[in-house]
């Protein structure tokens, strides 16, 4: 019988073990083999919980067990889980992770790890929660060139953005009650100013495109600076304001991955994906485009995909060749923000339709849509658009606020 | 060096040979070994293609190579497909099919020969084309007990909803500019009458709870009757008409399969999935619910699927396991459509008010939405239902329109 440890019995955790319990009937027939939890690795005790008789302090009862041969590793954090996980992958057991900070600064080296010794270390709660898409893009997309993948991948974000748009909250208000619901932390900083959704973009940028992304290649703009203003503008305009992860292969084979505001046009699934849930849409090939929704967080949901990890490592005899990237040390491969090209949309002063017009004509774009106090500028460049806001200012209009327009 | 045959070089087939060439090299390194296709098997010759010298007319040909080790059967229908994938299967190679007709027909048999062979019987393209579903179900969210799919399994059939939504379109006058469009067949018969979505549902329902569901034990209806006046009311009360495919697991266990238009709320992504677009959703108890999106039909894209699942079974080196179902003789697992519980929405002659809540009293539902000429009642089985349009009749009032609301 194959044998299964728990780092870390916190909210993910337990709910790995609580779910692993609930269908071990279920996921002994798909894996073809009996199974059952060995240990689980916490400082902490447990009286009274159910499990607290496999409950350990010491990394080592699990490294040096050979009956375990499947880790799941929910601590979160870089230490002591890098050093963790890669004594266990060194042990040739595989380790299943929704530990996006670790896979985002050290995925390169632990896949390495987990390949030199025939194991494997999966990540699909790290993107996303529950969402199957770290296993879609390398199985079932496998025969295309995915060439982007942009989206929603920070639910508390997603959630503040949704209560301005509906129930028309200011941003401080949205946060609070995001706050008093348990979605948002004390410290919102990781959610809000978007250094969660940056990882989760390193771990869908390196996956895609085969080389180790780190978080300082990816341009990071969080939600504090949108206003009410910029949310009811944007309605008038048919578009949503979202904070969108993205990773994007440019014409010259450079890759550009931002975390920013965007404004999502209606006709875009994305527009109407609201609350806490995330999505992730893809581009390729053949298939043109697909998109991914669901839970991007809790305790069930993220348990999800830990236990599918799992599962897929006890079916994997060797390590999966195509679960895998590269460190490049030569960073050229990495696009600068002033790359990015897509239209624009403007909150400004009063002004008439005329002023707009006379800017864009000055830019060289063309004016999309018109709002009061507001425009939507054509596909282009940074250079273009501080050229057209530099000619609205000219004309004494003031620019409040600059937000790119998501393409579908 | 590993080697592939395609049967049949119609569209499908043409689109997963150009797409294989197009992207070798990524799915060689995906992989982890060389590979090219050996044989195509078509009745016609194709002068002029650039793989012309590799189409041959006998299928043995292909089973008597023993280079052999994967086939993709493009051809469609049962006869010869279920034969020629029967042979090539009791060879020991492994088959990826879009064929939704052999699946849905055959699926059972096809995959004891798999097994007992080793190999493998892959068909991520016989649901949702492109999208990335199958494999998710039995890999990703195999940790979970799934109690439910639903979604728009028909491109055709939503290209034509949308227009009537979207632009005012009579229902004859959509049909027309799909088949102008190519989206639509001469004989749309299997799209508007549902018979393809009814194939899809059986295959989701045969993965997810592990029997065999054959087409005959799915309640089929499809969108000939819907009318604009139906689409427009749907429409006030925040609504959507789809054609939705879906299957669930009752409290009592047994099976409820259906194909039929249903009002979708906007609140739910899949009242926004418009144009040939396919979407699934999943329910199940770790996940919640999750959403899959993408083109369902279409050369390039049919070809992704395909492709997706001859990578897996080169990585596969034995059966996957989960990858199956089972025939039960005992059709005693499947729940009758009077077993539908849902909300109902009402198109009916002009009425007060008054006379919709009366016929809910005498029903024993509660009247959830009114709008000039029709409603929406809460929850009820089809007896309930019966008993309200009955009371309405009673009244005077013609019910015109019965249509249920998918719950989200």
């Amino acid at each position: 019988m194959k044998k299964i440890a728990v780092l870390g019995y916190g909210v993910v955790g337990s709910g790995v073990v609580e779910l692993f319990y609930k269908n071990k009937e279920k996921i002994e027939k798909n894996t073809g083999t009996e199974l059952d939890v060995k240990y689980i690795l916490d400082l902490r005790e447990f009286p009274g919980d159910p499990y607290a008789d496999k409950v350990v302090h010491d990394i080592n009862i699990i490294l040096n067990d050979p009956e375990v041969g499947y880790v799941a590793e929910c601590m979160g954090g870089v230490n002591p889980a890098f050093k963790f996980v890669s004594s266990c992958l060194e042990a040739g057991k595989s380790v299943s992770t929704s530990n996006k900070q670790l896979v985002a600064e050290k995925g390169d080296i632990l896949l390495q790890i987990a390949k030199k010794n025939d194991c494997n270390f999966f990540f699909e709660a790290s993107v996303g929660g529950a969402i199957p898409i770290i296993r879609p893009l390398h199985t079932c997309l496998a025969g295309n060139d995915i060439s982007a993948a942009a989206g929603i991948l920070n639910g508390t974000t997603n959630f503040i953005l949704e209560k301005m748009f509906c129930d028309k909250m200011g941003f401080d208000e949205a946060l609070k009650l995001a706050q008093e619901l348990g979605y948002a932390e004390k410290d919102p900083t990781a959610d809000i100013d978007g250094a969660d959704a940056c990882r989760k973009v390193c771990i869908l940028a390196s996956l895609i495109f085969g080389k180790h992304v780190y978080p300082d290649s990816v341009y990071t703009k969080g939600i504090r600076d949108i206003t009410l203003e910029d949310v009811e503008l944007a309605e008038k305009m048919n578009g949503s304001i979202k904070l969108i992860g993205s990773t994007k292969r440019l014409e010259d084979g450079k890759i550009l991955s931002t975390v920013m505001p965007m404004v999502v046009p209606e006709e875009s699934l994305i527009a109407h994906v609201n609350g806490v849930f995330n999505a992730i849409m893809v581009w390729g090939d053949g298939f043109d485009k697909t998109m991914f929704y669901g839970r991007g967080a809790g305790k069930l949901p993220t348990a999800s995909a830990v236990l599918g990890d799992i599962i897929d490592s006890i079916k994997s005899e060797h390590t999966v060749t195509s679960h895998e990237w590269v460190l490049d040390e030569n960073t050229d491969f990495i696009a600068n923000i002033d790359s990015l090209v897509a239209p624009r949309f403007y909150r400004t002063d009063l002004c008439t339709s005329e002023v707009y017009e006379n800017a864009a004509n000055a830019a060289g774009v063309t004016v999309d849509q018109i709002a009061e106090g507001g425009c939507v500028i054509s596909n282009c460049d940074n250079k273009t658009a501080d050229t057209f806001a530099k000619a609205l200012e000219e004309a004494g209009v003031k620019v409040v606020s600059h937000i790119p327009v998501m393409a579908d």
